[in-house]
């Protein structure tokens, strides 16, 4: 009685190289130590096999104890092993801390140098340079003496047409120069600088390995042209780029510890931190930062790593404290302080600001990936520089005339979130004192009531309608910026969206709630001479429902903002707000840009949150289908070497299950082409009397039968992994993807025993991603 | 050439059932409604199959998607049950914080009856009684004349040594009363309702069933006694035992809904937020307690589950802050505000605080562990009445000469964390006033610099001694207290010894640094005159190491205490002391206190922290070994129910592989044994002709030769799994281990094919973890 054994390979998107703890425990270490390279490593835009590193690491650590019990140094070095993973923690906190304390300084400073010039040295920002200034009072802060507009430099006249001109090419001309100065760099020196990094991010935490893309050259150009892109005033954010930052930061110090570098999953464990920490130090929120990277990029997070992103998340925070870019003295990039409750009635516009925030999510997704599309397809994309400094430029004529859009939108959102306070010199804060009887108070430190709802003033009317073109300008250009070949993030231009639209509406309201506090539904909350709606907190709203339709964070955003606000009250808003843009997008489109974004670049993904909605076993997804050629499959001793390599070359598989002969078709084990291939070269070169005619070996001896006068056999037992996993063709596939996603396999073999002869056996090395949502019946 | 497959059940803790989805997908529901009642479902003190729940979820899923396209109805019904996981949250959120408050407000009125008796009415407590009474200032808040004490009330005079008797007294009897009460309600109605229930949740959680344990008696019992025994002055919490309330309303509630009632899997999510809910309520930190749900409690944790968790835990914090218990309108517990930044030379106590909370919670784990099991093992077991009431009675004489003891432990943490300002009346701010050159300031609002450092005074030193008394006895009665049978949670009573014992130390380095300001280490920051120091933060790292020490938290003990003092200042002192506490404790032993009672209780649970360190395969740790009897096994078509019955009498193994038949022992499915009981049991009484002698089959069709006279055959395919997981022998545990964890299994096949013939098999139904420890070589 035969038995067959029907093997197909499924290997996954983010997934590679099958269950071979045991080839790793039993004897790819002995042959890695006897020096055959390269077996056990992974191929660039290859995907690890989470079970054989975790297995590698197991050993090592195994290892380690057991050589502690016999020297005092062992034990020492346990010890320095042990808390390894600590110290690689405090120097990612750090390094990331100072690299983000830095690009903000720098930022802030190329900035400023779009309008002028300190002439106390140039390497002050406008804000430095006028801190010392005796004329600096609040309101007269930004002007003194020393610093110079271009147009005070240039013709003299701080004031007036020409001096308008001057100070518009100006802005202009160093917009241009510093998007081309980022282009070209990312160009020519590190191609994967470009973008927020976080859809890359995502699959190479789920297993994908892209070399290169965390390297030291990325995190130089990176940091160097994040700094360029974001002072050139194009729509775009540093948030996203810094949590690259922080992960090439992680990635390249992963190198100081063997522990790390030679393991990728111990190092993809580093990574889930390092991008807790890129959060941490770009918004100041360390407790977001840890969910963000829980809940959006990590794929492996054990508790272990939570602790860990925690440790080093704080310290980023504190380091970027410690250099205080913001001058505040302040943790977080925005920080806020409302005073006044809000009202059970409120949480209608909440919604409705929900709303706004899902659609605009769902829609910019769509935008975006539309033109990203186009600009793969068409020859839009042969002429990358050319794309960016063209965007830069209307970007900089555009946004000139417009004070909401020449500010860097980390300004604007600020100066959105700030409640009017009696000292707000801004124009969004000018509003009419009631003291005076509808007379506009001039200045506000008149104001005997200044916390009461007030009349808006002109000020305000111009803010409005000056905040309305500048939404419609940022909605558009962001769509055309992010996904170009500038460091670009998208955390600050959604933000910046919502923020507009969320003040928008919280200024409206609170005009409605002035003028008609008779109407029933202000009664009661709203009275006269009271202070009852915030357009603060609706701006905030706005910009975390934008942020949550854009990328579906949900946990780690509301925590973010809490740590901005630092207070309990406002998270039930906050809650309202998010919740609803979340289910409004997820209605429109259930990726979020970043998902989007790993879809249209084509990486393996197999993404977690997802459920598997299709019912098919794994038998009709299995190859080989009906009329495909039988399995190519090895036997574990009747081949030659000769036959081998022939297999090898007549097929593209990964991996080839050995089975005990063509006619029963008995799983031994299974082994990997790049090992085969490597082992079969080494054994060619180095070893004697291997020769074509030799016989491939994958049993446990040698056979007892003497070679009969041919040449002496290959034994390839150490590459062949013991232990793969197999399911059989009834299991359903949901079942199976599960299997993929929480074991981290790369493939599994489907056995199909107990049944009919079926010699017509396959194998398939297909990604499981593209199959499933067209193949499946 | 035959092939043998050699079958091993490994039923690891923690799990049950098998890789059964295709069942559940496939035949098994079909079953179901035709009416085989029990088929599906489990025993009382099993396992859940993860997988199979889930592919039924996933399958009534699919079910409502498919009806949705059909009729508006359905569609309708569709959304309100995607609606139904967030409708539930919110009851569970509604319905904790509700009882949370009624167990905070009722603790609070009992235990002040234990000290005498408001005059307005005998339902206000001492403060209530004494809110709006004309003679309440600060100093005196506690004394108006609407609150008699026993004495005042039995003997008339309000001071004095009979005064003194009679409190005692009163005092006594009233915590005998109560504990009397709590234990026998306990004992009569719901034995499940004592302990913490935070080992037994984190069980369940994990997939085991414990009929009862979360029921509406439980909930009933444990809410009252839970409050009756607070208020005996026992050395317990309420904090724990708020998390199994939680669980038990999370669970109650679930029968609203039959997508939670039916399936196992979903509603462990809903009890994953419940027990959020629970530490939300407990101390008024909604962060910290899904933190606390992720890293301490929860098994399966899915981001969906995240998200739900965290709006239940808003939901009940806010409902808990509008009951308003604490009368102070905040949302925390121990509320806390500091002022003083601390110094980087303060880590060193702060680290020594670390090691004192992880030694006390290292031995106090042991000790508890060690009483508890003479508990178990000698007649002590057989007096829990007795043993509460002699152990009330003990604590409640022990307690009341120490003003210390005497208080709640609640109140005394809230005492030690805060700061002394200058209205503060406590003996622990009886310092002398500066300005007075060393003599004693009777009255602190005389003190012109109330907030500098200062010499300690008599009544610092009093409250010294009576400090150290209280915390020697906290130490040894919580050891004796927690385990016994009255609800009693560890919290509280780890952070009363931690917050005694970080304030004593306070204290000291307030004095030295006071006292010998010149010494170099504190010269630079601690000038006369300067605060420097601050003890309250001192007793608030205290606590939060030695509840680090106790119970292992980390990241959410950080946050929870982050919420707590509201700022990111002092996260790194905490981080410091939590994590040498926690190094200390993990050196003296691996387990925290709630593994060590799952543990003691012999609870089926498959840590997920816990790496499996030796190196096995799954060949040397299968059943059978080499003199074992064969394995059990079901052929497909070979056996009559006859014999099924005797092989299910004959052994207790809870399921049985199905192979081809005994000479090539092929594995065609996996059948479990309650399946097959309950499905022969309703064969013989409902379907006709099935008797003793007729087949039972588990192939596709029924052979096509005819039955030759005799009795028709019994199909059981319905009930076979089809599906179950197959590793091969050559797997390491490891691995195995893993594979149990993530996929949640309860059984996994072990095939040892392509080998020699192996007849030998045997079906070895042990649990996975009792085998660890003790059974690998």
């Amino acid at each position: 009685m035969f038995t067959s054994v029907v093997v197909v390979v499924l290997i996954p998107a983010g997934y590679s190289n099958g269950f071979r703890g045991q080839v790793a425990s039993a004897g790819l270490l002995d042959l890695l130590d006897e020096g055959v390279p390269g077996v056990g490593t992974y191929e660039d835009f290859n995907t690890i096999d989470w079970v054989r590193e975790k297995s590698k690491d197991r050993d090592r650590h195994r290892e380690i104890n057991r050589q502690k019990k016999q020297s005092d140094l062992a034990l020492l070095l346990s010890l320095i092993d042990a808390f390894s993973g600590w110290l690689l923690m405090l120097l990612i906190g750090l390094l990331s801390g100072a690299l983000a304390g830095g690009i903000d300084i720098a930022a802030h400073w190329l900035t400023d140098l779009k309008e002028g010039f300190c002439m106390k040295g140039f390497w002050f920002t406008h804000e430095h340079c006028c801190w010392k200034s005796n004329e600096t009072t609040f309101q007269r802060r930004n002007k003194c003496p020393q610093w110079k507009s271009w147009a005070e430099l240039m013709v003299g006249v701080p004031e007036g047409a020409s001096a308008y001109v001057v100070n518009y090419l100006m802005y202009v001309s160093w917009a241009l120069i510093f998007s081309y100065l980022a282009v070209i760099l990312v160009r020519a020196f590190a191609p994967y600088a470009c973008g927020s990094g976080i859809p890359e991010i995502k699959t190479i935490l789920s297993g994908f390995i892209i070399r290169g893309y965390l390297g030291k050259w990325t995190l130089l150009i990176k940091t160097i042209t994040l700094v360029l892109a974001v002072s050139s005033g194009l729509s775009l954010g540093k948030e996203g780029p810094l949590v690259h930052v922080a992960c090439c930061c992680g990635n390249i110090l992963c190198h100081l510890f063997t522990k790390y570098r030679k393991n990728e999953a111990k190092r993809r464990e580093v990574l889930s931190a390092a991008s807790a920490v890129g959060v941490s130090v770009a918004f100041g929120a360390p407790i977001g930062g840890v969910l963000f990277s829980l809940e959006e990029v990590s794929y492996y997070f054990p508790l272990k790593t939570l602790w860990r992103s925690f440790f080093a998340a704080l310290v980023a925070a504190f380091t970027l404290r410690s250099i205080n870019p913001f001058g505040n003295s302040r943790l977080v990039l925005f920080y806020v302080e409302f005073h006044t409750p809000w009202h059970f009635l409120e949480l209608f516009p909440f919604v409705l600001l929900g709303i706004f925030g899902g659609l605009w999510g769902a829609l910019f997704i769509r935008a975006n990936i539309a033109w990203c599309r186009r600009r793969k397809t068409t020859r839009l994309g042969h002429y990358p520089v050319l794309e960016v400094v063209v965007v830069a430029l209307a970007t900089a004529v555009l946004a000139f005339p417009n004070e909401y859009t020449r500010m860097s939108s980390s300004e604007l959102i600020s100066e959105l979130f700030n409640d009017c306070s009696l000292l707000d010199s801004s124009k969004l804060c000018d509003y009419i004192s009631p003291g005076k009887g509808g007379e506009r108070a001039a200045n506000f430190s008149m104001t005997t009531n200044g916390l009461a709802d007030r009349a808006a003033g002109p000020g305000v009317y111009t803010a409005l309608w000056q905040l309305v073109l500048a939404l419609v300008f940022k909605m558009f250009i962001t769509v055309v910026t992010f996904g170009m070949k500038v460091p670009s993030g998208l955390f600050i231009p959604s933000m910046a969206v919502g923020a507009i639209a969320g003040r928008l509406l919280g200024i409206g309201m609170e005009q409605l709630a002035y003028y008609h506090h008779e109407w029933p539904m202000f009664k009661g909350w709203c009275s006269l001479g009271a202070k009852c709606i915030t357009p603060g907190l609706y701006a905030m709203l706005g910009a975390a429902a934008c942020l949550g339709g854009v990328t579906r964070m949900t946990v780690s955003l509301v925590v973010i903002m809490f740590e901005l606000t630092g207070g309990l009250e406002y998270i039930v808003p906050l809650m309202a707000a998010t919740m609803t843009s979340k289910w409004v997008a997820d209605a429109l489109g259930r990726e979020g840009i970043y998902e989007a974004h790993i879809r249209l670049n084509g990486y393996p993904f197999l993404e977690p949150k997802e459920e598997f909605e299709q019912k098919t076993l794994a038998m009709d997804v299995m190859r080989p289908r009906r009329n495909d050629p039988p399995l190519s499959v090895l036997t574990q001793d009747g081949m030659t070497v000769e036959e081998v390599e022939g297999m090898i070359s007549d097929t593209s598989y990964s991996g080839f299950p050995v089975v005990v002969s063509h006619q029963s078709q008995r799983l031994v084990g299974f082994v990997l082409r790049r090992d085969l291939v490597i082992s079969i070269d080494n054994a060619r070169c180095c070893q004697d009397g291997i020769v074509g005619a030799s016989r491939v070996l994958f049993t446990e001896h040698t056979p007892s039968h003497p070679y009969q006068g041919g040449p002496p056999p290959l034994s390839l037992r150490p590459i062949l992994d013991l232990s793969p996993l197999a399911i059989t063709d009834h299991t359903p596939m949901e079942i199976t993807v599960d299997i993929f996603r929480k074991l981290g396999l790369r493939q599994c073999l489907v056995t199909q025993n107990g049944c009919v002869f079926k010699n017509m056996v396959h194998l398939a090395s297909k990604r499981l991603d593209p199959l499933l949502p067209s193949e499946l019946p």
